[in-house]
């Protein structure tokens, strides 16, 4: 059984309109709404993260999905369950944690931690919900991107993935990539401009789960082929001395990059490709095109029920 | 360490004016949003409830708490973390039973499941934000009772401790207890009146940790002492079969029944006590009067991290 998998399930199950996207867009309350969990063990350990970078990373890994919506983050809630034996310094900790990734500047503002609820259980489990003004925003989806828009994107792929990499393997260098992956940042800027500049519909996505399940499920929701160079996606040039180091960039998760499919006129990111007829994406590299369907992406995607 | 420490460290490190209530009223964007968890051994043991049960109760818990703030629950999103071994019909039956409650008529409209994520996990763990419509409603505090409000409640108290007592012991009658515990009711109807109709400020909480807990909460926090009597609080006379009975009226939790204590020209629910000059309970009960101090309501009940 695999996430997707279980995804179609509850989209058949509930017959919502708004399951899809990282973000769902209530366009009567003009809000944004996303959650996302993080479980001990699953998504980290408690060996290899502080609390604060707990708190920190638990906040940026929900404005992140609303910063790919285009509208800007503003209040949070946090769920918190913990097992008894947790002592006050881990809470105070991991809230001054979450409190400092709510007050890197948004748009000039901090984001607010309105509530929540703590509750015992037998391992460390965060649930975030982050809510996002959409008012006077272009709010992105992943269907919307179309035949001759470019792929932009922001952020350094494959640094998390290398952070992680050190972890398992009980090194503390190279520093950089670690705290990448402890400490991510949102990519608030690309969000921002695209939320606010582009006129027409649009896809952006964060790189949660790798910035080749990002251009495939953009690909493929709105049916069209995005080819995409190698070359031109940014990377720390240090990932090269790692083994796989390309499957990195393009398959390793939690960089919480964007990529977007906007309009050519749309003059912020880097430019990796262009959007064509077809459908899946058409990566060139080491002078080849190697074409990816969605299956093709699926398959090579870390999968948490794998 | 219990719970209401565990709050107090975390409005304590966040400086937030928010955390108090169940619901944070975010004015700006004229809603109201609430989170809660349930977590497998610590809310629910699976072999007690169905998936169906499961699904309907987490929705209700977190409906139940938009109607305490008077607001009108319009959206939800789910985080649901799973063991490996959960199959397909467990998402299903899950996801139809909170489809159920979502249904349940909401001032005539259904809630919409609109989001959120699905991980994997040890156990079964649930989180769910809600989200409540506040346009055009006179939103509650906990801390807004006043000397001369009446206290009114809606909802029958105690019976869903008395389910979760004959569960614990292995009994399947009365199954009237059982069914509440398992597939409790939001008390929509006080909820929509008191913020459809009160024009003044005043407080409303439902009794998910007892009906003693929402009103010294209320007492303590609005400063204000509350005079109730037992015999006009609503319960199932069957409860009288069970030892300790008055304590589950007084004290169990999970009924989501609401108590609110407002203005004396209001007239739904049915009034139990009055609100008077002075701090804390006084219980009228078989002839006496007991008063309950905030510190002894505490030390009563049940807490999850005890």
């Amino acid at each position: 059984m695999k996430e997707k998998e279980f995804i179609n399930i509850i989209k058949n199950t509930l017959e919502s309109e708004y399951i899809g996207d990282d973000c769902a867009y209530l366009m009567d309350l003009g809000i944004v709404v996303s959650q996302d969990s993080l479980v001990e063990d699953v998504h980290f350990k408690k060996e290899f993260i502080t609390p604060f970078q707990l708190g920190y990373k638990s906040v940026m890994v929900n404005v992140s999905d609303i910063c790919a919506s285009g509208a800007k983050p503003v209040y949070l809630t946090i769920s918190l369950s913990l097992p008894n034996d947790i002592d006050t310094d881990f809470l105070k900790e991991f809230y001054q944690g979450a409190k400092t990734a709510c007050s890197v500047s948004f748009s000039g503002e901090s984001v607010k931690i309105v509530g929540g609820d703590i509750t015992s259980a037998d391992k460390i489990y965060i649930s975030v919900c982050a809510i996002g003004d959409a008012k006077g925003r272009n709010i992105s989806s992943r269907k919307n991107a179309k035949e001759g828009y470019k792929v932009v994107v922001s952020g350094l792929h494959g640094s998390s993935c290398a952070g992680l990499k050190l972890l398992m393997h009980g090194k503390s260098e190279p520093k950089k990539f670690i705290k990448v992956h402890l400490e991510p940042q949102a990519q608030v800027e690309l969000g921002d401009e695209a939320g606010l500049n582009i006129k027409t519909p649009y896809a952006m996505m964060d790189t949660s789960d790798g910035l080749m399940d990002a251009l495939s499920a953009i690909a493929n929701e709105s049916g069209v082929l995005l080819e995409v160079d190698f070359d031109k996606i940014p990377y720390d040039k240090d990932l090269e001395k790692f083994p796989n180091w390309q499957d990195m960039v393009l398959f390793g998760g939690e960089d919480y990059g964007l990529v977007a499919v906007v309009p050519q006129d749309f003059d912020y990111g880097t430019q990796i490709g262009i959007a064509k007829q077809g459908l899946g994406v058409d990566l060139n590299i080491d002078g080849k095109t190697i074409h990816y369907s969605k299956q093709d992406v699926e398959n090579k995607i870390f999968n948490h029920f794998n």
